[in-house]
């Protein structure tokens, strides 16, 4: 279990300021990452990764020359925040555009997602290429569903190796791309982990057994067998890879990552079966590493990685690199940086507003001083609705983006912001501040209805119907839920449609929010009977069957609250 | 636990050539150990290190230029042989004699001091350097019966660069002993690990509770108390190395130890207060590391090590190396190695001996052979009787070696070998095949008897005692054992006592013998009386009160056997 810590809050802050005072000559802390401590030249494709914390050397160790130029890292098994994502980025960015690269999960593909566009928004080249590794998580045909597991340290070694060496972006992004299409990974776990300061285990697997497929966040795996032979192992991990040949492959690079509590001999042990197997089935092994590479807390357990080489690839591959986890080649001659890390937390500057356009942020600002109050008493009803399927701490996370939201509105009214700026910048207030999946949707949902406001135009009531539908397109397009996953998007949706519908029959804007509240608030009752969408471990998710869910409860709370102030 | 695995007792073996697999670039594999893969100047200092498998990267990951030329590996947790000690250092040794480098345990002294005669009679200079690190294993005026933990990596990091810098053997052995004077290191556990294959833990700490000071083979600690925060933890771990500051010591290194389950991020976080702590005291914190240098199979836990430097130490420990397990500085450019692994099974080829020897030997062989006969016999009671204090195989390995020496003497009686010669073949044969403690200690008492033969003279009843004298002498400055610790030395001593008593009084040797073995006898059934020596784990060590001595009772049944044969 996770036994060093002080407050489990600051655990993954803290390791990482450690980390980075520790591995100074490779990396500088910026607020919830590193980034590069020696000199990139001007131009130069910025690759950064990131995602939870609990994975060492995944993410920050990744971090030096002939690899990443930055990391971003959430809070233990959490996806960083969108701000957070953001802030590395322009720190790292060196003209050249930026690869972001994430092991596919929903929260990091949110935040990643969201970054990306508000990026974009000022100018810089993002491309995303989420690792899609592990087999147990879905079938070939489905490659792009699965989920990232150790194939990230390959796929980042290789597209780093690539923006090392002076490439495009365009080009980093298709090698990059390629590499993850030809990376397969399987996983075998023997036991849980502990999370710095639970009760217990997030999930274990029963002594004797071993979980298939298991995740890295103790996902569900394919399923569970009676432990066998580092032989009778080494042959089942081989068997799920080698499945998946691609014709023609020759050539293989091969990763044996622990997964935090299994140790090195175990895996040279393993590593004897695996190499004769690999050369057996007429495969050259280049450059196989062994050791631990993305790990999860004391997880006991190993994986395999095969990435099919192609000339290119192996090229990259076998590059120099020079990684607190990772050391390849030659020396890389380098200087220190001389960029200062810039001040993260610069006052907003708005652009000038017309006079309706910031009578319209001031009537936004009252609603969301509204909902900030409402959202504020419902606290404790909302986590325990989450506390069925969740962590229970959906209720705090709305309470404190609402707030964030609230506080960052007035600023802006007060500083003379026009609508959509102000809602704008209430959205980026309320992701950054609550954390999580739920503070990012929010932060997106807000953002995105900025979009059908103007600065310069006064608010009409049309526009506000244009903006729940961008709100809508923008949370399905980057949260990837539908309907019936048991999540905000069972009630989002049918507001929209109501709203829309209600609108174009002729109602004005209030009696139309109020039919939409009502169908949202419908929606929210009946998630209730919906199966639950699979969350992190299984053990937890089914608890949920048969409550509402709590992110769905909480948007029809908030369309009910707007709707009686409009 | 350790979960991946074949054959339990080919684990160790097997997870060396795995490693010697995919760390090719750096290591060659030898039988029992690693040398290094790149080609090392004629001339230059050896330093070869080893120890008990089981503590990756402790030994073999540190082999590369700048640090170790060689490394022996012994089964889990078990000191390597003598002879695979003799064979590595044979293979890495480049005229410049040798410095072997070990923790401090009873097994590994023995071995490797047994193995450092054996090189001296073959001409080659060799320097050993305990490290005593551990001061929760004895106080700091008895450094040198400290245990050794991860205070090695410093010591032969120092060590190793010393060497590369082309040092002379004098110089190198200073440097190590004054680095090794000046490291101290503190542990703490919070749980025990699992041996391969084993039913349970080797040990266990309670829940929710930390063991201050206990070893890395689960050796008793000072106490056990409740497991406190991150910050205490730290306090804790530089309180007490810090009481052992020496004057004007303002510069240290620094490394923070995980024993194998806890990970990376624990080890951060633990740094930042450990960094604040060593500088409020004034300190200097030069190139530290934290991550997993000695590690313990699955136990989880830490240790702090810290080393005072001056400014020659610091130059040593600042140096480059490229190992598996550390990397400094800038390229350190190599080619690849050119000499050839010897042929570890070449034919023993004897000296010419006199007819009189000749004869002495064949003597000998027949009573080998009785004692071969006699220990297979009682293999299993004398494995019944070690269970209630070990591991319940000595009856295995004492059936094991004596079969291994009638062999090798009756090959020597042959091959023409003279009484001299033939003795310690048959004493090396033993201990190469009984493995263990025991295994050495049998194989080093028939190396010294050998002593005092000769391949000219015949053999005289004069020269079987003075040989067994010899025997005594070995035994005790190598084993380190005294009466009372409940060891074949309290049988030894009444043996050898007795038999010189009875044949300085004029008594013929048989005679003599006879009553040394009954001497035996009595004192091999008394250890049953005494508190025994702590072993390993004190929960095992306590279950062998109350019954006699394994190694006590074999050799008072060996006496007994050649006794009757004489």
């Amino acid at each position: 279990m996770t036994t060093i810590f002080d407050a489990p809050e600051d655990f993954a802050a803290t390791a990482l300021a450690g980390f980075a005072e520790l591995y100074s000559r490779h990396v500088r802390l910026v607020r919830g990452g590193v980034v590069r401590a020696t000199a990139v030249p001007k131009g130069k494709v910025s690759v950064v990764v990131g995602g939870g914390s609990g994975h060492y050397p995944a993410f920050a160790g990744y971090v030096g020359p002939g690899m990443a130029d930055a990391a971003v890292a959430g809070d233990v098994f959490a996806s960083p925040s969108t701000a957070a994502v953001a802030r590395v980025c322009r720190q790292a960015h060196r003209g050249g555009g930026i690869l972001l690269g994430f092991g596919n999960y929903a929260g990091d593909v949110l935040n990643f997602g969201v970054a990306a566009e508000r990026l974009r928004s000022e100018g810089i080249d993002v491309r995303i290429v989420p690792v899609t590794d592990d087999v147990a998580s879905a079938p070939a045909e489905a490659h792009a569903k699965r989920r990232g597991i150790a194939g990230d340290l390959v796929v980042f070694k290789i597209a780093g190796a690539a923006a090392e060496a002076g490439l495009s972006l365009d080009e980093v992004e298709r090698i990059a791309r390629r590499a993850n299409d030809r990376t397969v990974s399987f996983g075998v776990a023997f036991d849980g982990c502990t999370l710095p300061g639970a009760g217990g285990p997030l999930f274990s697997v029963p002594e004797g057994r071993m979980a298939l497929g298991l995740g890295i966040h103790g996902e569900p795996g394919i399923k569970e067998e009676a432990i066998v032979s580092a032989r009778e192992l080494a042959g089942l991990l081989t068997g799920k890879l080698l499945a998946e040949r691609p014709a023609g492959a020759r050539r293989v690079a091969a990763l044996l990552n622990g997964l935090g509590s299994t140790k090195y001999e175990e895996l040279f042990v393993l590593w004897t079966t695996i190499s004769r197997l690999l050369k057996d089935a007429g495969l050259e092994i280049v450059a196989p590493e062994a050791g631990e590479f993305v790990t999860s807390l004391d997880m006991q357990g190993c994986s395999l990685t095969l990435t099919w080489l192609d000339g290119e690839l192996e090229t990259y591959w076998k590059a120099a690199c020079d990684t607190p986890v990772l050391k390849r080649g030659g020396e890389i001659r380098t200087v220190p940086a001389t960029d200062t890390i810039a001040n993260e937390d610069a006052t907003p500057v708005f652009g000038p507003a017309s006079a309706g356009s910031k009578e319209g942020a001031a009537c936004i600002a009252r609603l969301v001083g509204h909902v900030a109050d409402a959202l504020r008493d419902a606290e404790d009803e909302l986590g325990r609705i989450d506390a069925q399927a969740g962590d229970g701490d959906h209720g705090q996370g709305m309470r404190r983006g609402s707030a964030a939201a609230r506080d960052a509105i007035e600023y802006a009214v007060t500083a003379g912001a026009g609508a959509a700026s102000a809602l704008a910048i209430a959205g980026d207030a309320w992701a950054d501040r609550a954390g999580g999946t739920s503070g990012a949707i929010w932060g997106l949902l807000l953002r995105a209805w900025s979009n059908a406001l103007s600065d310069e135009d006064g608010m009409d009531e049309a526009a506000v119907v244009r903006g729940a539908r961008l709100a809508l397109d923008g949370v399905t397009r980057l949260g990837r839920a539908r309907v019936g996953d048991k999540t905000l998007v069972d009630a989002l949706v049918p507001f929209v449609e109501t709203l829309e519908a209600a609108f174009a029959a002729g109602k004005p804007l209030k009696a139309a929010w109020a039919d939409a509240a009502e169908a949202a608030r419908a929606a929210a009752v009946a998630t209730a009977g919906l199966t639950p969408k699979l969350g992190r471990a299984r053990p937890l998710a089914e608890r949920s069957i048969g409550h509402p869910d709590a992110g769905a409860v909480s948007l029809a709370l908030v369309a009910g609250v707007v709707g009686a102030s409009l």
